[in-house]
């Protein structure tokens, strides 16, 4: 593994008093990771620098075809002070996987966990501890071959962010409204949907403004080839109580593998609860909800956790869950994962690295 | 409209001395036009400045979640040494365009026109003169909020750069060989396929290499819903010559409406010719290649205005047109674009604004 060198900045910023008003990614941590990547070098310089602007060539592919992958994970301060993150090589080994689909190389597993141990020790006094609080991490590579041509760059910036996050709801969980999408496509088999690359979200942002405007939180995409199957929220994976057992969209190629998702699967599943991945259509959830059988509905995410939606919307009917209130399951899970994720209930499953 | 400061540089870069050597997009003219965009100040600070780095932050929308998009048109020199533009508010109105679909704003026309005619004067000496070159100029617009919640960003940096080209076939034009390609999905509709947005060429990128690897020159993209309806070319729009009359796909959200391919239905309508926009499936391909009617085949775009294919490829199928040679309304196509381009034919059509 190479070395990582280490330059700590002078000037340390102010860390946030509140953090019930700290804004999600919008406050970054002291320093952020770089490592570059050449097809001749392979992966190099790995370092540790002060957070800052990078000076860009406006010419680099990223700017002209978004030749771009991310991740979205946390660290968590638990009760004795330790710091520790949730299934990170999920994220790692996903991270590959965007990679390959737009043709960018992986990084090293090992040196990839090893830079953000690295980067959250040097920043560990970012790691809030308040309840509810984490420190966000945001890996993400972008091409930075200059030149007009359309082609698979041959030189890549990696890079590593954190921000520390409040709860993301300071005033506890309520249920939202979501409005299933029926115009603007987000992904389609074939496509990059699994993947974490920009151009997924580029395309969602449009309906979500509009949804937006009309009081709803999120969208529920619908597949781009029948319009018919539901897939995944904004940055959440769905899942639906209907008639007592767990339903989900199976993942197609167009569904991003959520890691909570996996988890909440897993979790369910040792409870007890008969979970089922299929393609599930609106139909299907319409006549359920008709027929008083929709018992709960609630996304899965890194960002939130979990979700529950109290009322969705396609077209101009508007189907109720469970009162507009949060489930029995839905707060089940939510206790279940950020009791393992904040180190307050056993980790059974090795989820769980610490620093 | 808004006056443009103009910041010129003081190391002049070296000229190419020979064009035939010049890479596509790689070469680069001394300034480049900056303006931003925010929702309090709308676009403001126009401004021509050296050619060079921009400083970013790491936490730009633009870098996570690709809401990018371009543009690809040219200046032309003609005999007489005026310099001259083919139709660019065709590229200032689809720019408009594709920016709605990913929530930006557009920019006004005139003062987009304004910024192209100042940029290309101020660095006229980069305008080049031989044969079939021409000047590249790569109008985009990125996101630069700073935040990683998934939203549309309220500011914007739109950017002129411009790269002498030379003659996109130095050695004359030769058919080239394409894939149909029948895994990976550029496009859908509902999704971003009509807009010149960063995510579509990401995507794009993965079945260009593998089909590189296997001598193709570009594949052939199939729609998304059916994969059945051939949309096009990598960076061209395609069409074919049946029995006498001449096909290309119809823009149904997913294929980019190409000036080139406007320009030409245009020209070839004049010309006499029956042109159909339709839907053309694979498989009328392989019956007309088959019964010896798939006469002509030829793709169209900026950069090499137009292009024969001389080999298409199915599975594992391959249909040879017109013996690999180039065809006669391909021919006459190339032609009559480039002449008026150039300068050398009358335009008569009001497709030339000059400098
Ligand atoms: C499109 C999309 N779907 C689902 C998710 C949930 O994935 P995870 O649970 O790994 O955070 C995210 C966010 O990461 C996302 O961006
Ligand atoms: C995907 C795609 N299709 C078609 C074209 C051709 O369009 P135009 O003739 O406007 O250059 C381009 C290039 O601009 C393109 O990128």
């Amino acid at each position: 593994m190479q070395d990582i060198r280490i330059e700590l900045r002078e000037d340390k910023r102010e860390k946030p008093q509140d953090m019930s008003k700290v804004k999600f990614g919008k406050t970054f941590s002291d320093h952020m990771f770089l490592m570059n990547y050449d097809s001749q070098k392979g992966w190099h310089d790995a370092r540790i620098v002060p957070h800052g602007p990078i000076p860009m060539d406006p010419g680099a592919m990223v700017f002209h075809y978004a030749q771009e992958i991310f991740e979205g994970m946390k660290a968590y301060r638990t009760e004795s002070g330790a710091i520790q993150f949730f299934r990170p090589f999920e994220n790692i080994r996903r991270m590959a996987r965007s990679g390959e689909r737009v043709s960018m190389p992986a990084m090293d597993e090992d040196m990839f966990m090893e830079a953000l141990k690295k980067l959250v020790e040097v920043d560990k006094e970012w790691v809030p501890s308040e309840e509810g609080t984490s420190l966000y991490i945001r890996p993400f590579m972008i091409a930075t071959d200059v030149g007009l041509g359309v082609h698979a760059s041959d030189s890549y910036l990696f890079c590593i962010l954190t921000c520390p996050v409040g709860s993301y709801y300071p005033e506890g969980i309520n249920p939202i409204k979501i409005l299933i999408e029926d115009q603007d496509v987000r992904a389609v088999r074939g496509g990059t949907g699994y993947a974490k690359c920009g151009g997924n979200y580029a395309a969602s942002i449009r309906a979500s403004v509009r949804a937006g405007k009309k009081g709803f939180s999120q969208v529920l995409w619908l597949d781009g080839v029948e319009r018919k199957y539901v897939e995944e929220v904004g940055a959440m994976n769905i899942m639906f109580k209907i008639d007592g057992k767990i339903y989900t969209p199976e993942l197609n190629g167009s569904v991003l593998p959520g890691v909570t998702r996996k988890s909440s699967i897993e979790l369910l599943k040792d409870w007890g609860y008969e979970v089922i991945e299929k393609l599930i259509s609106v139909d299907e959830l319409v006549e359920a909800a008709k027929a008083g059988k929709l018992e709960e509905v609630w996304g899965t995410g890194t960002a939130a956790v979990v979700t529950p939606v109290g009322w969705l919307t396609y077209k101009d009917e508007t189907f109720e869950v469970e009162g507009g209130k949060i489930g029995e399951v839905t707060q089940k899970l939510y206790d279940g994962l950020t009791g393992i994720q904040w180190g307050k209930v056993e980790d059974t499953r090795d989820w769980i690295v610490t620093i």
